[in-house]
């Protein structure tokens, strides 16, 4: 079970992009992360369609976070880049095979997608990047 | 988020397998799906190495169950197809990507993941073709 890498590029843009203050070149994303501008070119295109990213043609150009880094839901994220098609094609045609009707399978295929979108919703993009120091703990403790 | 094609045949010939008796010809399990006889073959090949079925060659051959249906854990089988490769690059080669160390997506799609086979796992072949009648809630009280 492996995710399309068109979403393993926009979580890392994103990830950048929440790290980073104004407007990023593509170029200079591409090149921290060492994989092909024209790639990321077309993440960019389809994070700034959801909304996740605005974009600014020309020279001074680049992208950006549209919102706060806290308002990116990382589950929304992968949903709609991976699509929720069921992980077997039976999921959303259950035509497509004989063993319909009747099988359990499926009903629990769906079941377990569920489960693993469950882990990465409510997860925001602020939390993937937020570098809590050793006090973090303490910090939560009452005062006075 | 998508399922291999070998995962689905391997699953589908599982279930023909649990429903039939004896030793069945791959020509009428790929009959029966409409699949192709060809990646059915390095499919059973592939449940053979692992255990689960039994091949026999020549005249009167075929493929059989090796054991009970309730022996196959449809998690191992999910698994054993898919590969525990973790979802993305980053989770068995951090080093792939520069966020490491410090990034917190990795730890959370590891823990999707197990939610998914968690789901899946426990749950026995013999589970996925139990056809149970409208009685069977009854069935589980107690008698007299």
């Amino acid at each position: 079970m492996r995710l399309r890498l068109q979403t393993d590029y926009a979580l890392r843009v994103l990830i950048y992009l929440a790290r980073s203050d104004g407007l990023v070149r593509v170029e200079s994303v591409a090149e921290a992360y060492d994989v092909s501008r024209e790639h990321l070119v077309k993440v960019v295109q389809a994070l700034a369609r959801h909304g996740w990213v605005t974009t600014r043609a020309g020279r001074g150009g680049g992208v950006r976070l549209t919102g706060s880094a806290a308002d990116v839901d990382v589950g929304e994220v992968v949903a709609a880049f991976e699509g929720r098609q069921g992980v077997l094609e039976c999921v959303l045609e259950p035509e497509t095979c004989v063993l319909e009707p009747g099988c359990r399978l499926r009903r629990k295929l769906i079941e377990a997608e569920a489960a693993f979108y469950a882990v990465l919703e409510g997860m925001t993009l602020a939390d993937l990047v937020a570098r809590p120091g050793p006090s973090t703990g303490l910090a939560r403790l009452p005062v006075g």
